[in-house]
């Protein structure tokens, strides 16, 4: 405990694929030992001398990141994921003394106040974990490119990025329409705000709405065929990944050009714009589904994420941990 | 000559790559026999009974299309361009009456007086037409992506669009750097207005600019390392590809989330932007950097601008013809 460290106690930690892709390895090289998990929610337990944020036995919760520079242009401007330093990762990463951060399937954490984001009451603890990751991950660029009122949204993808993509963008005032495999979680997405429902194993999907969307947000981390989503961007439209396959993806130059699309990127979302969600989904009533499982079933959980059978999160209960 | 024609002797006609893939099938099937050109400047001879916007003895120009459909979204936005039933090319294309259009290599042209720009008297006749592709080719998306005060904006390519594009961008007020594959046209770049001038063949480029580019426009055809290109945006940047191979691009997605980055397309520009940017550069004293040729030197303009020995743009004197 520094002096402007917060001691939480976990209560639930959400399960990430990319938790997933660290454990496998497919991320590149392990730090181990290594403790995964940035969806965390907890109680405030111990604060240090200096900590004014935070008190013992407030609500808190932790995403992705547990600090960065503080000076660089994009962190003055509250981007603290764009960090030109590198912010550091709430797990797999060098905090500042050297040591390899650990992340949230665990009984307790150590962060550093700026870090550390206020849940609100109304807010579960077992549902506001999510939020951290998935949560933010997706209203981020929905809030960035102006999901709102008058604006076509298709969200790419109905997991846990997904499923809170639709919430959130309807909340917003958005038209949502789910563009997902199968119709499978048809109900589900409608019942999440969606309009529309399509499957893209359907050819008809792409010839019937090319030319609709002012927004598109792909969730799906597998690589798709670029120039046919990108035709369903309507002038001006923007398709945002923010699930992403490691190999470059074969882009259409010419699908852009037809309609001066945009094909961008988002990588979660800054501190103050976590917090700002958070209050969102509190006013909104806004909550991922999730399924909360112990801690000794995390392994099959992580095999049931792989084969998309998670409605539509998991979440460990981090009581089966003490 | 329909009632809403105009019937223009043309003066002047420039070489645009575009002519060139065409003529050589490069593009797919050519309908022969085809007259290529669609960088055009004239005088009107005649007029329809109904054209109320142009009168005998103007001076005026052609661009990329020669009509629309006039009732899509996008044509009601004035963005003819994008044209969601597909606008009408000034050659090759198909027009209403079934024909297929005839571009500038020729001493007439009839256009449909919507698509007729009026060409400011401060600008000669032999400059002004490289301004009704390249031009407006890259005004668009300068104007679009707001160049300006305290932009930084890179130009990819020292070409017939890449030295407008110099021109454009300094004279809107934003910081210009030329990325071009060697220091051979510097000093040009830099009486055109460029403050910054690199060589992408050297390495050190790519490390040295990093993160610092609000917008880059793309005017080269070629392949080029995208993930290295988009690395060089700041926060929010964009790099617009305004040429672009047949054959898609692999996009480094990772490039793209860290730092909220887009790469998008943009297609030539509507009617009445490109009426604005012939304004913008009559205001600003802007014109391209020509070699004007007579007509029976086409080929070998051509091989040359194949390969890059050209400064800046041919323009065919159409009086050669007659």
């Amino acid at each position: 405990m520094g002096p402007r460290d917060v001691l939480i106690e976990i209560r639930y930690a959400g399960i990430c694929h990319s938790d997933i892709h660290t454990v496998r390895g497919e991320w590149g090289k392990v730090p181990y030992p290594l403790t995964v998990g940035h969806e965390i929610v907890g109680e405030v337990t111990e604060v240090g001398a200096e900590v004014t944020r935070h008190s013992v036995g407030d609500r808190v919760g932790v995403g992705c990141m547990v600090n960065s520079c503080r000076e660089c242009d994009n962190c003055k401007a509250g981007q603290e994921q764009y960090c030109l330093n590198g912010n550091v990762g709430t797990y797999a990463g060098t905090d500042r003394d050297g040591t390899v951060t650990q992340g949230g399937y665990s009984t307790h954490i150590v962060v550093d106040e700026d870090f550390v984001l206020r849940v609100p009451e109304s807010i579960p603890y077992e549902t506001a974990a999510p939020l951290l990751c998935a949560g933010i991950t997706t209203y981020s660029p929905l809030a960035h490119w102006k999901a709102g009122p008058g604006r076509n949204v298709a969200v790419v993808g109905m997991g846990g990025l997904g499923h809170m993509a639709v919430k959130i963008a309807a909340a917003m005032g958005a038209e949502v329409t789910v563009l997902s495999q199968t119709l499978g979680k048809k109900d589900d997405g409608l019942a999440f705000g969606a309009r529309h429902y399509h499957a893209t194993s359907d050819p008809a999907t792409f010839k019937d709405l090319a030319n609709t969307f002012d927004l598109i947000i792909n969730t799906v981390s597998a690589p798709i065929d670029m120039g046919a989503y990108l035709r369903l961007l309507r002038l001006d439209g923007t398709l945002v990944a923010v699930g992403a396959p490691p190999e470059p993806l074969p882009v259409q130059v010419f699908a852009l050009f037809g309609a001066r699309r945009s094909f961008a990127g988002s990588s979660i979302g800054g501190i103050a714009e976590t917090q700002e969600m958070l209050g969102f989904c509190a006013d909104h009533g806004i909550a991922p589904q999730v399924e909360v499982i112990p801690a000794d079933e995390v392994n099959e959980a992580y095999d049931r994420v792989l084969k998309s059978d998670v409605r539509y999160r998991f979440v460990i209960d981090i009581n089966t941990l003490r």
